[in-house]
């Protein structure tokens, strides 16, 4: 009996009415009204960011067709698969024909199909931005959600891309990142690299196998996210669980393989340890990196590829020079793991937390509707993982609260005799700008003002008593009252 | 083979890579850029009217535990399940215990939930609003979607909920619906009754039998919505086919019962004769309102729950009257399907196409989060069925598209040397709040002039030519140039 009232969750207090206490969903995020206003704070300056660069908003809905996310192809069941929620009717008939729909688990995917979807009724370059909630069934853990906002900038053309839009992405980003309220003392640094230098690099040295190159990206990759820490061999299951490729630095900073690597590991190591050390080093100015990178005895500037890669990201950190001092670096330790990234790599981290990982990440990739169209369509694009960000903030106590109600003006109301008077100058206050409440029933002055403080309404307004011209207006943080009329008081 | 590639969508003409050519997806909206661009324009005009009446937002997740929604309560199986999508793991570990989720298909049990969920965080009266997206897995059809936007506002206070509130719903929809752009030409109008009146008058007649009472509701619900047309017996199917009590006008307004029809037909139709005579006239105030139903020698005013029905609806009239002839009328055929509303009751309609059915409907519930709370929760909201009526404004050609890129300006870009001046003009004009695009690489003023034109930017920007001091910026609409700065421009 027990175990069928925990189940229904039922309340002993209440017998004639059943009572589902509802549970909080694990990975659904779910704020209080006075934080959904900061969020929805965050969106618009997000979005004034965006728009002041003319991109234009797009949205997709929230499914796709299951068969389109598996057109992209790869070597069968990738990480992302196992992430991804499939949604079906409840009660569905027998027969029904329709598609297998998923929810979408990036913008990117989605994104793609859009364009070759719509591809005769867009103009090029398709500058877009999007920000939806995605889906990803992963384990819930510390900061991870299921369900969360990403916020993605993109742009897309036909055949070939020029590099500027390489370098409007992390200004874009510098200028949202440091203006988001409750970010203010954050130290955020956008890391840059582009892969045609390892790719380079590895051509030079002779290695071209492309699913050798695969592993040593991600080896790199996952190099870097362990802050060159000595890692054992229990750790090196954590991080290399999927079997690729992994080398290790201990805490003197010398590369090391456990014996229970495989032999490729080893050969991947001699091979690349020249590249490894150029990525321990963050370069401020293009004129650093040329230097460092043109100086370097092991790299072969005469291979095509690498002076591509060393000349385009060159070019990026050149355009970003006005940013201050840090703000952005070339790194060439970040590679990305995701294998469709052909140019510019970013990420962007928390100099004093590097176990937050990367807040926005993101490239170019020179062909990314190919399993949907047949143009070539390159693209360079960036994404805000927003939803863990601004829970950070949260958590921190550094989001700035404004209060639960959006009213600027709280209209009290001394009787029902004069509530025409008070909707009268609520629409008036309306028509200059204002948020204005007023105040449901008559009540005692007392039980108003408690109401406005609760939902952090600044003003009270008091409608003319008998004998009165003038409204007046109280302001609750100040404590200062002013007469005025409803035509006379603006926005601020 | 035909068959085959059929299936995959293969495409001949690129035969090394696999083409999925993707569908669009039945009931799944998705607009171009510009379209998006106008309906982002309805969100802020939605939001902007929402706040100044000081309603907070919320946003609750995409989804809900099945076992929640079902916590609603009735008679197993209701209308609503039908349509509910659940969710599920792609590649579920055998054993995974999680709750069974499934996508909100609407935004009432959400904020049921929510309300008792987050009970002792909230400030009463709770006044929210919710732009979510919903989901219905019904057959799509002409202006059915199966995901699309609500914008719902609700009020919801412990114990009592003072009236102003039911006044205070029409109020913001007005507003809302006549200042949308592209709603204009639209005439509408806002029809609302009390349910106390109806149920007031079954129990002055006699009455009381609840199973009687919902199927009279749901006779006089739907003999309005078919415009008091002769109904055949086809029709009656097809109306009346989940069985419930049926009520026919023919075409010279006798109310008749075809034969097919069940005895409980005939005793209600006897009973409410006289409460259908009256919710064909539409009242345009509460003297109107109160003139016929007092006078009405049917209705007994002394029944408790009759009088206060009218004199609620009278209250909610009177305080509307500010609102032009015909906006908002009194109208008692209106009564929600729906079967928890308790007080007033709205529905919203074209009155020159009634076949569209209701833009916005919602009304008064007596005690919403009953299933999840040991509390009495008055509420009144309503809503607005936001991509349906989107889409018809857009389908009319009624909606206003102002261009692809939200860009006010495109500095033109003459030579690789001048983007240092470029990208300084395009960062002081941005701060002066103008978005600003730059054209991406050198190219004729043709072709720089060609891409403002199809993103739809109204201005052109040049830097100053050698020996010129001043900027020059032609506006694309009237053909002017001027001479100026980027720090003299302001936004408009």
């Amino acid at each position: 009996m027990s175990e069928i009232k925990d189940k229904l969750r039922m309340s002993d207090k209440k017998p004639k009415n059943r009572i589902y206490k509802p549970k909080k969903i694990s990975g659904f995020p779910e704020w209080l009204p006075e934080v959904k206003r900061a969020e929805q704070k965050w969106f618009d300056e997000i979005r004034r960011v965006f728009e002041s660069y003319g991109f234009c908003p797009i949205e997709t809905p929230s499914v796709e067709e299951l068969d389109a996310i598996n057109a992209k192809g790869g070597d069968g069941e990738s990480d992302a698969d196992k992430e991804i929620y499939v949604i079906e009717r409840l009660h569905k008939q027998e027969g029904d024909k329709e598609s297998r729909l998923a929810l979408h688990f990036d913008q990117t995917v989605p994104l793609a199909r859009y364009t070759a979807q719509h591809f005769n009724d867009l103009v090029f370059p398709f500058k877009r931005y999007q920000m939806q909630r995605v889906w990803r069934g992963e384990r819930p853990q510390a900061g991870r959600f299921r369900e969360f906002y990403q916020c993605d900038i993109d742009v897309i053309n036909v055949d070939n891309l020029p590099l500027h839009f390489d370098a409007e992405m992390p200004a874009i980003i510098w200028e949202i990142l440091s203006s988001l309220p409750g970010m203010e003392n954050e130290n955020i640094q956008i890391r840059i690299s582009n892969r045609k230098i390892l790719m380079g690099y590895l051509q030079s040295i002779g290695i071209t196998d492309n699913k050798k190159i695969i592993k040593i990206t991600r080896a790199i990759d996952k190099l870097a996210k362990q802050g060159n820490q000595h890692v054992i061999g229990k750790d090196v299951d954590k991080f290399g669980g999927d079997n690729n490729g992994f080398i290790l630095l201990d805490d003197k900073g010398n590369i090391s393989t456990p014996s229970t690597r495989s032999e490729i590991d080893t050969e991947i190591i001699e091979n690349i340890t020249n590249f490894i050390e150029v990525t321990t080093v963050k370069y401020n100015s293009s004129d650093e990196l040329e230097d460092a990178l043109t100086n370097n005895r092991h790299f072969d500037t005469s291979n095509q590829m690498l002076k591509e890669g060393i000349e385009e990201l060159a070019f990026v950190m050149d355009q970003l020079s006005h940013l201050p001092e840090g703000a952005v670096v070339a790194d060439l330790s970040i590679v990305r793991g995701l294998d469709y990234y052909t140019g510019t790599v970013y990420e962007t981290v928390f100099t004093d937390d590097p176990s937050y990982g990367s807040i926005c990440s993101g490239g170019r990739y020179d062909d990314l509707a190919s399993n949907y169209i047949n143009k070539k369509l390159p693209g360079v694009g960036i994404s805000i993982g927003l939803s863990r960000l601004f829970d950070r903030i949260r958590l921190k106590g550094n989001l700035p609260l404004s209060g639960i109600s959006p009213a600027d003006i709280l209209i009290t109301l001394p009787s029902e005799e004069a509530r025409p008077t008070v909707m009268e100058a609520a629409q008036q206050l309306r028509k200059n700008g204002l948020n204005v409440e007023t105040f449901h029933s008559p009540a005692k002055d007392k039980k108003q003002f408690a109401y406005a403080e609760k939902k952090g309404i600044r003003y009270i307004w008091f409608i003319p008593t008998e004998g009165e011209a003038n409204h007046s207006v109280k302001d609750l943080t100040t404590g200062d009252k002013f007469s005025t009329t409803p035509q006379d008081w603006k926005a601020k």
